[in-house]
């Protein structure tokens, strides 16, 4: 894999955040789905206990973020720069979803093909988001389609969300870039594989052997009866160790009939 | 739309939360997602003021929350149950991802075409997750695919991202379902319905019964076999009709041995 990976390249900025706690929850939010540019433009506190507090592993994030004083100090360096927002806004602005905007990072990244490339997300304040005059800095809109009767998310938690977005996008990209090379199994590995067709019917064949010898099946519709075993039986999507367990009962229910 | 809305069919239940604040918080993720049941197992200390703080608008969500004494008690009435988790674990459980389990609950919703179907989505501590017993309760497991270096999620976060799946598989579903009119279900339909987790565990107990009068299960490990069967048949994901079938050869088992 050659292009620099998404989860590097995009920024979070959190415009005139009001909570440190929310500053150290984001930072832990960005660091599980492997995200590390932070930005923040002019917190209220910050630094601050609180946000060490809430950061928890996430401190890395937190230790490397940005303090500046204006949104465009904080994206001058971007070639792509989206806004996030739940609500409809009164000038319609070109709008995708978390998923979508994921997908055209990952577009617009390919474009640059190992180069440099910064994309900025920004979120805006606790209470009242982004600016319209913001809102204009940017390219795109996000809104995550939140239930009309309370959108509020917590500032983490919609940072949560696109951030999961971007690393489920990234974990795509990756399996298209990179080459797999197989291991070998080990022989308890082997017993987990999907058992093969005539494993599978040998199964059925010794099932029907032991019904009908505790005359389980009558003379109407035995047929039918074995489908459905069939079918129960491919939906489990038996293993080899399943395959040998599910026959060692039958062969113990063989040898107890007969013994008798 | 007449399916029942997938957004009313799942529980969130929590296992033994410690901190009051998370399930507060887990509430408002809840509501911003449109998920409404939840169900908290032994939580620490609850009702608490820290909880309906962090709750904020989700107070409704909050509000009808169950408190009950066991997982089982949680999920009894429930047709498909999912474990989360960030962590592999010894035994390789059947896992999705978010998406595919939102996915998967849509399928298996279509399924009942109307009538009840409950799923839920377990949650384990904020320290050490679910158990394994609690874990072979479920019949997939949900894995987040965090940042290897730091999976820690903060819990209401892991419930927001599930949610916001579900939500997004919810919205893309009800575009597709609006069109269809539903028929009442007739009895052999009904019997092609998803068998509860009652009736899954009565065949379960059964199984393990004639198993022991046959002498199949010796002194070593036993539970390892039953945990192994009880993945098989929960794979399987059997309908009333399939239980009825598997009961009634472990009772053709019984008959001819007893007999004897």
């Amino acid at each position: 894999m050659t292009t620099k990976p998404l989860l590097d390249c995009v920024r979070i900025v959190l415009v005139e955040p009001s909570h440190p706690g929310n500053i150290g929850a984001v930072a832990r939010s960005m660091r599980t789905m492997g995200l590390h540019d932070l930005c923040l433009v002019n917190p209220k506190k910050y630094p601050h206990y609180e946000a060490s507090k809430r950061a928890a592993g996430g401190e890395i994030v937190l230790d490397g973020a940005r303090v500046v004083d204006s949104v465009d100090a904080a994206i001058e360096d971007c070639t792509l720069v989206f806004g996030t927002s739940v609500r409809d806004r009164e000038v319609s602005w070109p709008t995708v979803n978390p998923r979508q905007a994921a997908s055209k990072i990952a577009d617009h990244l390919q474009q640059f093909n190992g180069s440099e490339g910064h994309i900025a997300v920004l979120f805006g304040r606790e209470s009242s988001g982004l600016t319209n005059a913001e809102l204009e800095l940017c390219q795109q809109q996000i809104r995550i389609d939140a239930n009309p009767e309370y959108s509020s998310l917590n500032l983490a938690s919609a940072v949560q969300i696109i951030a999961y977005d971007l690393r489920m996008q990234s974990l795509a990209s990756d399996l298209v870039d990179s080459k797999q090379t197989p291991q070998p199994l080990s022989a308890s590995e082997r017993r987990q594989l999907p058992a093969d067709k005539k494993m599978q019917d040998g199964h059925l064949q010794h099932l029907q052997t032991v019904l009908e010898a505790l005359d389980f099946i009558k003379s109407d519709s035995p047929t039918v009866l074995y489908r459905k075993l069939r079918r129960l039986y491919s939906k489990a999507e038996l293993t080899v160790e399943e395959v040998q367990i599910l026959r060692g009962m039958l062969t113990a229910v063989q040898q107890r009939t007969q013994e008798n």
